[in-house]
């Protein structure tokens, strides 16, 4: 009844093999090699277009890099209050550009308000120098409360980025789970809908470290990998982020875990919705389920060997919470068992 | 027959093996795992105190981020002219300590000669804000172009050091390979010698990916620990590099594959002394073998299947090089037969 | 009627007369001249005690310096949502110390809240590296909207800072004007009060340029004179500004000058309570009023000759405000004339 | 006697004039005043073109800022051995352009020579992310051992700098010195020979802070009006600086200080050589002479009040300099006086 993180499996079986079956025999280092070449191309397929992409070592990474890519003298990323990397990358955003900070902008349930968005970056007028100048708008898919921008609400941010002449960036360290979610293409899910950098990750869709930066403007392909070399996150042995990408991309594998994930929170949401002890705090959309119970309950879940961490209420939070009562994250991932939900449905029930 | 760089290779089979052995069940994220703290016990017994130790992605990363643990404004780290950091690392320890200078040291085949160490410090007068001030020295064991310091060298730099006030970091990309070669001691290569931080590298040595940062100064771990997280090198599965750490150090695995990538080079060694065409530039010591020939015969010899790189002439080589002559460099490692070196051998005959 | 902001003023008639006066002769360099000296024990005498004191260019980079020399790793700031730190300069403060980061803590007028200054520290839990590490906690005296903290505030606001572990900074661009509105000494309104480290700031009091950080951890001297010269703020011929305090001080010109903004400012307010059509937004304490009237009055009013500007209305600010009316800050120097006053009081009546 | 450095001086009468005589009014402050745009179009005149200018604190700042207007991820600036941003300015352009790296040129007497240039840029082979990537081209004029770059020799490494795509930056200290002894315009000796952005002193020539950042590209100068602020460089009351040029280029003030400083050197050039005991170490250029006499002889003038510091021998001096003997470094001013020289003349006769 482990629903701590995502990140606390260990590999797909599949992955594992994957790296066995490529540790043998010699390839270019630092991403020359076939089998990186290979996945190169991969991604190309998937995102329907000739893409760039660069494999770094953590989401933190991906995202830091990415805003560090688009980085202005004075600039200014737009994300939302509870974003990732504005609160658990320990200003690794701030120190990989050089200074460029993040500014929150408010919204329903891990997701910005377009008016939001539009009311914050005009806070900042231009050529006024001493406030700085916007730069980029980062969004979260799926957010870090569990639910999904639509495409329609892709659009929606992206038309006003577009506006302001910004480049949006998506941290997909949850990517695969929103896009089956959407049942759409990741073309769908980004440069169709005028995502520019991707922040694509693996590692808690079932790998055991695959993350990756897509840009579609491959034009910034060249400096990209002195970005990347210059942050010492350039891998030599490659191949072992190629392998497990590979492996992740065979016979839709990445899709496969990640409906697998989504299809568990699902079935915990239902136990849940089931229990009269416990309420689902918001409907979850993808792999993360918030909940609602008493203190007391928790720590009897906790000692009964259900492992889930209490949550910040988020910013704005419109539904009613007891003095006495929690906000508690459950995540389900590729290794999540139809058994152990049910265990805890039944502790719950 | 590559021998272009010890990091063409993949994983060693028991590396591949544990990797697979640890990738099922569930374990804390970002490093506070049972094997994480496993392994960091297990460098506590290889280096027979208490250390504190660090994952990180990359050798650059674990340089960078050592002396970023040592920066001090307008601050200069000495090194030799040829080391990696000041070459080969695209300014990533630069980039991550802010800012922070390196400073060319001269000295023969890849080791700073003391007398131009201490030469170099007192260039800069304390006080002398114009200058900068000193913060670091840094040593690469193996060095750049496969050379050792013998534990008194080791010795003699961090007692200049110490004179200085100043703490000695050492590049250990090739920190087996030096290891077996001398006959030390982990403790007696490193901190017995004055040594007090070190870049521990598994990755040339059999790993996929397993480098680290060695603290012999405990007291500065808490401060690493966010130095690690703001450079977006911690990783969230921490596991998959414990677990390459402990088949790594399991049985010896890890003094095993670095006594058989130095044997290769030796080998290598004698079937060059042995060819008329071909001559050994310096004596090698680990496991890179720096050869000179005439640039036809490295053309043939690429024709024919071996890889093998071009390499600049070391700073103040005293050894003589015709025009049409050209140095190579040669890297064994543990995936390197005897049959491709002998192969190689006969190619040279 | 120019009440846009104290430095449209150029210099105080001592001021350039001082300037003048040590225009001529040689003095070293880099502030080793005789004159740098003598301001610099001028600077203890007014401390009552010995403090290190480093001119530098301007306000921000006295902030951003004082805040770089207490920069951790992944470290934040507290200061308050509209401090001049976070809204107006550019991003020094995150640019010049690496990126740390500064977090908003919230307050009525201008003051941090003590009980939301501890809930936000309180944010951090210690050693979760994901969120970062508080590094200090900074507040601006005069603040930005022409209040006071009490010496009581302050010495509330570092009580809490203490209890953190946290420096205390004090960003004194208008210091002089709340210096004598408080009736204090420079010590009792800083280290008597937990105050760590001060930008002290001349230039809106009526210098051309003078700005100056000032510790009281005399310990932290040296390694700072390597963080100003990093930052290219130390000037080659510091004795012009060494000039610009040494009238500054001389004959208590400094309070003087503040004295007489202030009271401008406090005639100001009399002539808007007088009048029907404006009003006093908050009570002002040093030398700036805030005062609410229609935007099609405040068209009118700069018709007329009357420099002055619009506000955003601050966070959480109680006050009434119709839609068809505007905040409007006015701030008044040494060179305003009590005939201004009255111009501007008459348009008004 | 004092040539110590042409920063001992204060300020020219005209600049202390020209400061009091803009010290009262009311002008906007940060650079948008009718005496800022008044200077700024000076400047056009003077470049006989369209020009962004850019007031900054110090010459370190205005080299720093160039050089970050220019950065590319991993980027190397290539200059002097001997260059004031190599070994004088404490690591300010590494840490202002985020870890931007500088690469040593040989040459004689302080000048790049072409070959040596175009050799160190071929060690950097494009997309070889290792090394990182060449971003620009510096050169001091006049140099740091008082010689200077011809015109033609200055149109020789823009030409070469041209050819890799790097822009050229010029370190303008001395710039009026260098200006008057070529007897060329400020536009031969920049735009017309292939500079792109110059460091345009003031400080040295007679003022008291008058640094300029100038960009014949003013394409970048929005982005530069941010790269200024937030890297605390914005003077509020920019009118200051602006009033000490407006007073440095009336009347041809600037090129009359710049003559008489050259003449002064030129003296004392006609008295050294007129010395048994001291002798020129190599012809003087501009407004520095560098002498060789006995440590002996150097500790008498020293005795008998002159001011003057050693130097450190020119990397690849050709000349000869006994043990006891000492090269010493001599620099006139705007301030200098003939009877100075003069009586220096009398006590090496």
């Amino acid at each position: 009844m482990i629903f701590a993180s995502d990140n606390w499996a260990g590999a797909h079986p599949n992955i594992a093999a994957g790296l066995s079956a490529h540790a043998s025999g010699y390839d270019p280092a630092y991403g020359d090699g076939a089998l990186d070449r290979a996945v190169a191309q991969r991604f190309n397929e998937i995102f329907e277009r000739e893409v760039a992409v660069f494999f770094v070592a953590t989401g933190s990474a991906a995202n830091s890099l990415a805003l560090a890519s688009l980085a202005r003298p004075g600039g200014i990323t737009f994300c939302h209050r509870e974003a990732h990397i504005l609160e658990d990358e320990c200003g690794a955003p701030e120190y990989l550009t050089g200074g460029a900070r993040l500014r929150a902008v408010d919204g329903r349930l891990g997701k910005m308000d377009p008016g939001e968005l539009k009311a914050t970056i005009n806070h900042f007028v231009p050529d006024f120098v001493h406030a700085g100048q916007p730069m980029a708008v980062s969004i979260t898919q799926a957010t870090e409360v569990g639910t999904l921008y639509g495409l329609d609400e892709i659009a929606a941010i992206s038309s006003i980025a577009r506006e302001y002449g910004l480049p949006l960036h998506m941290d997909g360290a949850r990517f695969a789970n929103a896009l089956v979610a959407l049942d759409a293409t990741p073309a769908e899910m980004t440069w169709k809908r005028g995502v520019d950098i991707v922040s694509f990750g693996g590692t808690k869709n079932g790998c055991w470290c695959a993350e990756a930066v897509v840009l579609f403007d491959t034009g910034r392909a060249r400096d990209f990998s002195f970005i990347r070399k210059r942050a010492a996150q350039l891998f030599s042995k490659s191949r072992f982020i190629a392998a497990q990408f590979d492996a992740y991309f065979r016979d839709g594998l990445w899709l496969e875990t990640a409906r697998h994930a989504n299809a568990m929170t699902s079935r915990l949401a239902a136990r849940v919705e089931a229990s009269s002890r416990v309420r689902v705090a918001w409907e979850p959309q993808a792999n993360e389920l918030f909940a609602i119970m008493s203190k007391d309950l928790a720590e009897r879940l906790t000692a009964a060997g259900a492992v889930f961490h209490p949550w910040n209420t988020p910013h704005g939070y419109a539904g009613a919470i007891g003095d006495d009562e929690t906000i508690c994250r459950f995540v389900t991932s590729f290794a999540t068992t139809a058994e152990d939900v049910d265990r805890f449905g039944e502790l719950i029930a």
